[in-house]
């Protein structure tokens, strides 16, 4: 590789774990910084504890990213031995783990919901007598999109809690009445920059992202607060892209984590529409090793996802004059799935 | 091909003839739209004349666009039989021949260049008569970046600049000594919904574009002109996809066609960066039969091609906190060679 090669633009491969819409964004938004495109590698869930396909992996990149946190540790640590891996592995420990990402946010400082790690039925019978009812029982690893986790309410039997998870090890969660969720994006660069991108006004039903919202409708020193909350996760833990972190706020202004998310996010696919550099320039970039794009706005903006049938209107939605549509070319239409989003923009709220 | 299929999204497979980074950026926005994007085909040079390999890449894809006014009449004619081609060959001969172009432009009823064809030294001579000098001789066909092109002022010799095109067929148009050089893109559906682009100045330098500027600084009237001279060619070629048109300002205020290009346009890269949506996204629309989308700009944009060596500075230009930046991931740096843009973003002025 000359310097001459360099000259004309990032000329690293990156290699992305995970064959899913943030894959496949990440890898438009690499090609715009005319990264090869169509040299993007995936391995599946099955090569994972094939070390002999992960070396072939290896081989054929500079630098490994992820768009999933489930990657396994063992797989990421492999990887991490040959090559560059970012965000780290240690990204990966603390966020595949619902218990380690709490204690993790707690000796950080940071303000989380009260707790309890649970193995037993009788785990759960003692943290529910100290963290109160309702509460929420979720898995500690693999929970998405609202999966894996139900609430206990007054009257409802420990038992059947447990065995609605499937026994699995999980975390006992004081239930929290928020008034709001709002998630925030930073980005880190390997120099240690931090940028972070207005938070962002989130809407869920059934556990899945519906809306999210820009500027969110918070005070400004809240969303200070929000932005702190993610510089302060990225450089605890030595991060090198885009770090989501999701929070509550509760009646009484107060920010509580609900969970992280070590790469580029659903509450941040408004960026590419409002932003000069959207979470997944800004992730490659970082990846890359390249300067920071800005993450400032020029348009205010409210992203709403297509989830399953919600697609079939996709045709209104492109004639639509403030939208700016993506769809990832799923052919597979089924409930709950993800197929695509929509950004309506406005112009800048001035306050 | 089932209905609920189809529901998902545009299920087209769109063939994109010439591999530069126009269809490159073609192929990102298709994506953006859930086409599919790992299986655009790409057929060389050699091609073109190959009756099988284009029947193959008929068979292969669903429609037919491309990068660049040059596919040979005959294999545009050839897949023209077979499939969509779109732009229709009607709009390609057009454009491909400048005395057609511009004869064909004043049969639509627009002000041109005065011109003659030229096909020999006694020709130029005679048109020189009328024409009077400076003037400007041009091959007829495969002109771009000021290639092919010579001026004549007071005391040059003919045969000599005869000779400086390779004897080629060729065009003799009086010299412009324009105010301006603006250009205008119209997007055209199958269904005959025409939109523009807001007019854009262009800057020119040894023939090769150096930056576009939007808003140009032209009044409301003028550019309503322009859009117009869009619209009619459009509408008279019975035109689908993304159209521009670039035209003189004379000190006068008159609007002189210079050419047009029947595909997306260096003048129009600021629209990925500043509208809803991109040139890029419309043109694909356009050519799958979706609904057009909207054209209107969110920001002011002055877009600065990187021409050669000008992209070295890449890295700066990524820093940069109103930069749009786009690399073609062009490996070979010549002089002259387009290597990427930037776009510079600014607030929408309002008047």
């Amino acid at each position: 590789m000359t310097i001459s090669d360099r000259s004309v633009g990032p000329d690293q491969i990156i290699g992305i774990l995970g064959g899913g819409q943030l894959g496949r964004m990440l890898a438009l938004a690499g090609a715009r910084l005319g990264l090869p495109f169509d040299v993007v590698r995936r391995i599946t869930e099955a090569d994972y504890s094939d070390e002999e396909a992960l070396a072939r992996f290896a081989g054929d990149v500079d630098v490994v990213t992820y768009e999933f946190e489930n990657v396994p540790a063992r797989a990421a640590d492999f990887l991490a031995s040959r090559l560059p891996v970012r965000p780290g592995p240690m990204a990966l420990t603390v966020s595949q783990d619902r218990v380690r990402e709490k204690t993790f946010a707690r000796e950080c400082g940071l303000a989380v919901p009260d707790f309890a790690p649970i193995d037993s039925v009788d785990d759960l019978a003692r943290a529910l007598e100290t963290i109160g009812r309702p509460a929420v029982l979720k898995t500690r690893r693999f929970g998405y999109d609202g999966k894996g986790q139900v609430v206990i309410r007054a009257g409802d039997d420990p038992a059947r809690a447990m065995a609605a998870i499937g026994h699995q090890p999980a975390i006992l969660e004081a239930f929290v009445s928020f008034e709001k969720e709002i998630s925030v994006l930073v980005v880190r660069g390997v120099d240690g920059e931090i940028r972070h991108y207005d938070p962002v006004e989130n809407v869920h039903r059934g556990g899945i992202l519906r809306t999210s919202t820009v500027p969110a409708s918070i005070d400004v020193s809240l969303g200070a607060r929000a932005a702190l909350t993610g510089t302060v996760l990225a450089e605890k833990l030595d991060y090198v892209g885009v770090l989501a972190v999701e929070l509550f706020v509760t009646r009484d202004g107060q920010l509580l984590l609900n969970e992280m998310a070590p790469r580029v996010h659903n509450s941040g696919h408004w960026t590419e529409a409002a932003c000069h550099c959207s979470q997944f320039e800004n992730h490659m970039r970082a990846v890359a090793g390249l300067p920071l794009g800005s993450t400032s706005r020029h348009s205010d903006a409210v992203m709403q996802n297509l989830i399953g049938n919600g697609v079939d209107k996709w045709r209104r939605l492109a004639a639509e004059d403030d939208s700016v549509l993506h769809l990832y070319g799923k052919r597979d239409q089924r409930e709950g799935r993800k197929m695509g989003h929509v950004t309506r923009l406005s112009p800048l709220s001035r306050d």
